[in-house]
């Protein structure tokens, strides 16, 4: 499927707070346009056709031919954009193929990535001759209500569509699935002078071919400085996964997500961050054999959270890559193993207790062991191993990473070394026993 | 696709040295019958016919609905076996289905596990009113020539067939995919009163209506004692991989078989064994702690030879599990972790040089690093981590298990721990940086 990008307007009300044309302003580091080329390629789509307007040559030399994102664009250039978005949008006219189906946004509406995956996958119900159109009926939560096209819809069916609606149950999200009946109800509305895209959207409407998909995500048009901001928080809470752990839902997000959004606008790259997370554990474990405890633990947290920032920059910036996944991973291990082997070189060369060569050889030996049991899971049934499904009563033992280090920061900080290893060196491997004699039922 | 297996014979060559009937014979655990049902299951065939003759109420009794072997079983009785196995095979037209393929073999020839999944793979190029006849031309290795069906082929199709041809340039190896056209050749022949299989097969081989696949693999006509140890021969030396580690093909393998030959026959699981494997580890552990470094490097060795044996057992008796590739990966992780601790305990014990501790810490600590990112490069890529393709010159390394051990037991034996667990500890640590370096490439 290709998608047409409309960035054919002026953008009159970003205009004074931006020295850029504004399908190029920045959002946390990636143009707005650019951010939703890639959102879509995300989802299999390569082809783009972009038609411009009052930018058209700021957009074609940002874009070029799209090499750079990895897509190939096209661009068709609208010279009467001020008349209308319909007319903008008729301009696909010339390129389109006879029974395509195509994707519509318009360059200033940001999406959360979920929305736009489901909305993506109804295309194939869709009807030649009929137009999808993503639309919103949780109207508490609209931003800026005032600003958007209302729709009257019956079931999943739009009646009618307006700015100036006053009876109205939805609001368009100015995201569509299109086919030749969209062109052909632009063509007649562009030839009743008809010039904006809601036009002949209503056209369709009449005739009751205008189907609503009801979006569950968050998304904003953005036309303001204040609708900027709120993108970006879209953006950022998207990065928190459904299923975080309590440490990280309550502690490491809080500061990540900040962290994430300050480096977001720098060229630091998800593998920088992921060497920096590293750098912290060996400063943690360094702290902790030279007996400064408090310092190791803080550290120790620091390294968790840090280790949260590499994955976030990496879907935030479309930088996700299996080097990148497997180079955290392993440097994880190391680091881990960096940090216990400093935490007993401290208790056992303060004491000289064999215990603490004992309990340091369990501690350190434990914390690879989540890892190497849910990769293996993967590997051999194909489904990944997640501990808030597959784990049951022993979900709640902290011994995911984030559960291990906060752990090793509570130890450092009340200056608890040996109790904190033996507590690590039990629940990762009370873990790993549970999780392979609960296998059996598993697999 | 369904499988029609001909049991109906008397065995007469094996009778005299055995209990039971022909298709009962155990091979290395499992009846002749049961072995081929198990290795056509392996390859997706669920629904079997058995033609019975001769010992009809004992294979009913021995196989019953098929339910313990998780496949459907009906069987077909030929009153008439004694008059010869295309009557047999003819049996099946009461239960074909029109247009349908079907895999027919001889429930005493046993083949190498690939060779069935090869020749089943060409199954859908065959048109119907034919049929396809797995070959082999590789005359030199033919196990007892003499009691051969010869094939004289003209590329991949046969002219004609029989066991007493002279002019031949492939034999039969009794397996065939069968179509309707096969049923009605049988029908003709037999109304002739020829009642061989081979005569069905020459009259289509007459209108060019017989394909053939040219086998690869090892395969054996069972039908006295000695081509049964041939067969076992095959067997065992199936279970060897393609991509074998030098420690494993050279020294671990040449005892495992023996030891997997032996267990076979015993109702001992992959997963005792196992067990069995982790408590050598645990054994060397505490020789090379009590400062009997010797049997510690040798308990090392036989914990990584029988480490290939719940392998091998579970592939030769169809009892492969992902639970059991689970609960191996883990144990045998716990198994290095305690045998390097051991080493590490006895080096620091008798020296007390912290130089053994940061030593020992390395070694541990790199020992489950392997497969740290074999697991995680095959969940980032879906592919399979090779040593032998993917480590480029490191694939001399001997920081795979095998090598592993094979330090330790080299280790123990000349009391070289110190230098054994720095060498482990370099090997698998250089090995992992080594992987990482070249992941971006790979990935």
């Amino acid at each position: 499927m290709r998608a047409v990008v409309l960035a054919a307007g002026e953008g009159k009300r970003l205009r004074p707070f931006s020295k850029r044309p504004k399908p190029l302003v920045p959002l946390l580091g990636i143009s707005l346009i650019e951010r939703n080329i890639l959102a879509l390629r995300e989802w299999g789509i390569k082809e783009f056709i972009i038609v411009t307007g009052c930018y058209d040559m700021e957009i074609r030399e940002y874009l070029g031919s799209g090499k750079k994102l990895e897509v190939e664009i096209k661009y068709l250039f609208n010279p009467d954009w001020k008349l209308g978005n319909g007319v903008s949008a008729y301009t696909f006219h010339k390129e389109y193929c006879r029974d395509e189906k195509f994707v519509l946004m318009m360059c200033d509406h940001i999406f959360q990535p979920d929305l736009l995956k489901n909305f993506l996958a109804k295309a194939q119900d869709l009807g030649q001759g009929e137009v999808l159109l993503a639309a919103d009926r949780r109207l508490e939560n609209i931003y800026d209500l005032d600003e958007c096209t209302k729709i009257k819809a019956d079931g999943a069916c739009a009646l009618g569509l307006g700015k100036g609606l006053d009876d109205f149950n939805a609001v368009d999200c100015g995201l569509f699935i299109g086919t030749g009946g969209l062109l052909e109800a632009l063509s007649e509305a562009v030839s009743k002078k008809q010039y904006a895209f809601t036009d002949a959207i209503n056209i369709l409407a009449a005739s009751g071919r205008v189907k609503l998909h009801f979006i569950q995500g968050s998304w904003v048009d953005v036309d303001d400085p204040e609708s900027l901001r709120h993108a970006e928080k879209i953006l950022l809470h998207s990065l928190v996964p459904a299923k975080d752990s309590v440490v990280s839902k309550y502690i490491n997000r809080k500061f990540s997500l900040r962290i994430t959004k300050l480096l977001a606008t720098t060229g630091i790259t998800p593998n920088q961050v992921t060497v920096v997370s590293f750098l912290t554990a060996a400063a943690s474990a360094f702290c902790f054999a030279a007996a400064t405890p408090i310092l190791g633990g803080l550290l120790a947290q620091l390294c968790s959270i840090i280790d949260g920032v590499d994955g976030e920059i990496a879907r935030l910036k479309f930088q996700k890559s299996s080097f990148g996944g497997i180079f955290d991973s392993i440097l994880d291990r190391y680091a881990d193993f960096i940090i216990v082997i400093g935490m007993t070189y401290s208790w056992y060369f303060n004491t000289h207790s064999p215990a603490a060569l004992l309990v340091g050889a369990a501690a350190v030996t434990g914390m690879p062991m989540s890892m190497l049991f849910k990769e293996k899971f993967h590997a051999l049934t194909g489904k990944q191993f997640v501990t808030e499904v597959h784990d049951g009563i022993f979900r709640y033992l902290p011994a995911n990473r984030d559960g291990r280090l906060f752990i090793v920061m509570v130890g450092g900080i009340f200056n608890l070394l040996p109790a904190a290893l033996v507590f690590l060196a039990v629940i990762t491997h009370l873990q790993t026993f549970f999780r392979l004699y609960n296998a059996r039922k598993l697999m």
